[in-house]
C-alpha cells in the first residue's frame, strides 16, 4: 500500500500509444502503465488508464502531461497540432483528469529533456540540448538549467534547422534541414531506394559496404554541422542524442566524434560532450512527471 | 552640473576605439565619448576617458563593460579574447577602474541586444534575436527576457551557423557558414572579385545589373535559411537585424520577407517580425549600460 499523495505521475501521449509512470519524488520508479491512442477513443483510454493508477496507488501528488505539439504559455493545453490526436489542441488537462491540482501540459521533445536532467544522462546539467534522431528528429534546449519554450511554445525544433540551404523544403518549408538529412523517414530517399531504414543501413556500414558507407558519411557530416552550430548559437556544456537513430552507438558516436573533432569550435581546447541519453522511450513520461514535481514545489 | 550617482556609465570596448555614454536610469543620453584603442596603450586611454567623464560628471551610479570575447559567468572578465586587445584576457574591470561597485563585463554582441531591448528597437520585447551583419556576422539572443550566455559564455555565435554543409570551414571550422555567406569580409570571394563592400555590390543591383544581383540573391537566400534555422531553434516574436549591411534598408528587407514568406514556418499562420536595429554602432555602450542599471537594481 502506498500512502496517497506520494508520488508524481507523468503522462506521455503518443499518437499510437500513452506512456504513463508514477515516480516518487526521489525518483524512484513505482509503477508503469501504457494505453492504446491511435483510435478515436483516445481520450477515453488515457482517462481509463489514470483512474486504474490512481485506484491502484491512490491519489497523486501532481500529475504531468507531455504531448506533441506546442504548448501555451500557462501549460494549460496543446495550442497547435494540426493533424493527429483530434481534440487535443485547447484541451484543458486539469479539468479533463478533473485533478485538484494545476495539470502541466508540456511539448514532449521538451519533457523528454527534462526527464534526462532529472533521472538521465543529463543528471544536474544546466546548459544542454538533446537531439531525438527518429523518424524526424527533434529535440529540446535547457539553458542555464531554464528550459526554452520560445513565443510559441516553438523552441527547441531542431531537426528544423538548415544544412543545406540549396534542398528541398522539409514539412515546415525549411529548405535542407537537418531533419531530411538525417531523419529515418528520408532514409529510402537518400540511399537512392537501397535501404528502407536506417538500422539496415548501419548494418551494410558495419559490414563494410561502400554504397551505404557513403550515405552513411553523408548523414553524419549534415549531423556534425547541424551540432557545430546549435554548439555555436546554443553553448551546451553536453549534446545529447537520443531516438531510435542514437541505437547504433559506436557505429554513430566515433564516426560523429571524428567529424567533430574538424568542425567544433573548441575556445581554450574546451570540447562539448556528446552523451547517449539513457531514459529511451519513457523519456517523456519521466520529464512530465518532473514538470509536475518542479510545479509542486515552487511557492505559490 | 549633475547631482553626483545619478547615471550610468556603459563602455563598449573595440578593436579600434572605445566607445563611452552616460545614461540616466530613465534611459536619456547625458554625454558620450569616444577614445582610440588600437595603440598598446589602450588600457590607458580607457583609463583617461572614464576619468575625464567622471571628472566632469560626477561618480557614476554604476559602470558596465561591453568587450569582444568570451565573458566569464560572474562577469568580472573577459576569459577568452585571442589575438586583439592584448591584456583584454582575465583584466578585471572593477579593479582596473578602481570601481566602488562592481563592474560586469559582457559579451559585445550580448551587450548590443540589451541596448535594444532597453532603447532600442527591441524595446520591451522578451524573446527576440539580434543579428549583426557586417565584416562578420554575430548575434545575441534574448529567450523569456534572459541573455542566453552558455556554458562558456559562447551563446548568441548565430554567425557560426552552417548553411551548406559543403562548403569550406570558417574561422572556428564551421562549414559553410552564415557569417562566410553574408559577412562583408568574403564579398569579394562571393562576387567572384567583381566588389570589395556589400555596398557596393547593392548599389550595382539597384541600378539593375545581373551579375551583382545574382550574388546578392544567393546572400539573401543564406541569410533567410540562416533566419528560418533560428526561428526554428529559438521561437522569438522579433528578428533585429543590425550592422553595416542593414544599412541596405528596403535594398535587402524587401526581398529577405520575400524569402522568408518561402521558408518561414508560421504555426497558425503567426509570421516573425523582422526589424532593422536602431542604435547603431552605439547598441553596445547602451547595453552596457542596460546591464549595469540591471546590476544595480538587483537586490544583493
Amino acid at each position: 500500500m502506498n500512502p496517497s499523495g506520494t508520488y508524481l505521475l507523468g503522462l506521455d501521449l503518443g499518437g499510437t500509444r500513452l506512456k504513463a509512470i508514477a515516480l516518487n519524488p526521489a525518483g524512484l520508479e513505482l509503477a508503469r502503465e501504457t494505453a492504446p491512442t491511435s483510435g478515436d477513443d483516445w481520450q477515453d483510454q488515457v482517462r481509463r488508464c489514470v483512474t486504474g493508477m490512481v485506484s491502484r496507488l491512490g491519489p497523486p501528488l501532481a500529475i504531468g502531461v507531455a504531448a506533441p505539439g506546442l504548448a501555451a504559455a500557462d501549460e494549460r493545453a496543446i495550442t497547435f497540432m494540426p493533424g493527429r490526436l483530434p481534440g487535443l489542441e485547447g484541451l484543458d488537462w486539469t479539468k479533463f483528469l478533473e485533478s485538484p491540482t494545476p495539470v502541466p501540459v508540456i511539448n514532449d521533445a521538451h519533457a523528454a529533456l527534462l526527464g534526462e536532467v532529472w533521472l538521465g544522462a543529463a543528471n544536474g546539467m544546466r546548459d544542454v540540448i538533446l537531439l531525438t534522431l527518429g523518424t524526424g528528429v527533434g529535440g529540446a534546449i535547457l539553458s542555464d538549467g531554464r528550459l526554452l519554450r520560445g513565443h510559441l511554445g516553438r523552441a527547441g525544433h531542431l531537426g528544423h534547422l538548415t544544412v543545406n540551404a540549396d534542398g528541398p523544403l522539409d514539412i515546415v518549408n525549411t529548405p535542407g534541414s537537418l531533419e531530411d538529412a538525417v531523419g529515418n523517414h528520408s532514409i529510402s530517399v537518400r540511399s537512392h531506394g537501397s535501404h528502407t531504414s536506417t538500422a539496415a543501413l548501419v548494418a551494410d556500414v558495419l559490414r563494410g559496404d561502400a554504397a551505404a558507407t557513403a550515405v552513411w558519411k553523408r548523414t553524419i557530416r549534415d549531423l556534425a554541422a547541424g551540432i557545430v552550430s546549435l554548439i555555436n548559437i546554443l553553448d551546451p556544456e553536453a549534446v545529447l542524442l537520443g531516438g531510435g537513430i542514437a541505437e547504433a552507438g559506436d557505429a554513430l558516436f566515433i564516426p560523429l566524434a571524428a567529424e567533430l573533432d574538424h568542425l567544433e569550435w573548441r575556445p581554450g581546447g574546451h570540447r562539448v560532450r556528446l552523451i547517449h541519453a539513457s531514459l529511451g522511450d519513457w523519456a517523456g513520461a519521466h520529464g512530465a512527471a518532473a514538470r509536475a514535481l518542479e510545479i509542486h514545489l515552487t511557492p505559490s
